[in-house]
């Protein structure tokens, strides 16, 4: 019955990655806490990368510069 | 003042459905708890069927499968 | 499918009431977009009242003051 | 540490002004309580007018009515 | 840079279970998008029975009936 | 009409730091946006230091630790 949502940027996640994200995040909730898998939503959030800031800055920001937090993933 | 946060996944909901929605959760605050609906906010999200899982699976997936929960909404 | 989460300041709602809230968005879903009830999830949370600002004011501070927005719900 | 998400609708926000609302948030959390800024997140979350509801009304419906809260923001 | 939340019912995780969950969800994100664990963040919000519905049933409810979903995880 | 909404550990922000939260966001919305300050709601959600994670340890483990990130905000 939980509920997970993931937030990432948009940056080119393939629907496999997404789906292994899904698979990935409800067997460990079933591990972990016993969660019935059939009842377990997950929702993942892909945004923009001039929406997203971390530092103060925007990733777009961060990708443009060399070095640093550029490869900040 | 409430807010309400409404994920669906992206499957062709219509603006009038989505009015309907809003006036809906809108009505149930002021008729079960009394609140003011000027500033109730109600957001509705919509999520493609690739970022939308349930039972570890993609929505996608579900969607193209004959039969089970193939017709899951 | 779908995912409701209901923000609302704790100010006393009782089981009963959050049974109805439940119970009012849950018929909506089936009745606006012919969502399967089964697996509509709703999540209520309680927020304390000086954790929610509205007009950039507590609403703790808010419910102190006399006439006005005081009996804003 | 702190993560903060900001949802506003989608109505031409440019990217400079997205960038000051994060540099303005993560300034806020480290002058108020002392945050960490390199791991603090901005999300902003740009939603449709269609989507989104305030007074029991969607805001397209609103920015279409002359007058009283046509300029809602 | 992801942000990752999880809505579970209050129903007694223990510390190190919400570990374990903090632990496996920051790895899959490394193992599948290969995002930096550094600025994962995981954040695990527990809900009161009587504030989750599932099925237009409050889980306090779903709890106290014998047999059927009383089980619903 | 934006809505924000503020994610710390609860590690005992007070009332006066949780109103300089909400004036200057708010504040911010308005400076940035040109946004009505009377329906700009923002709710700050305070989360235990065991249900956060960061770097895929929880926080409480985190303030533990000498030197390092102990001192992580």
């Amino acid at each position: 019955m939980p509920y997970v949502n993931i937030k990432i940027t948009r940056e080119g996640a393939s629907s496999e990655q997404k789906a292994r994200l899904i698979q990935g995040v409800t067997k460990l909730l079933v591990d972990v806490l016993g969660k019935n898998p059939k009842t377990t939503v997950v929702v993942i959030d892909e945004v923009d990368t001039d929406n997203w800031g971390i530092g103060g800055d925007q990733v777009t920001k961060l990708r443009g510069i060399a070095g640093g937090v550029a490869n900040e993933q």
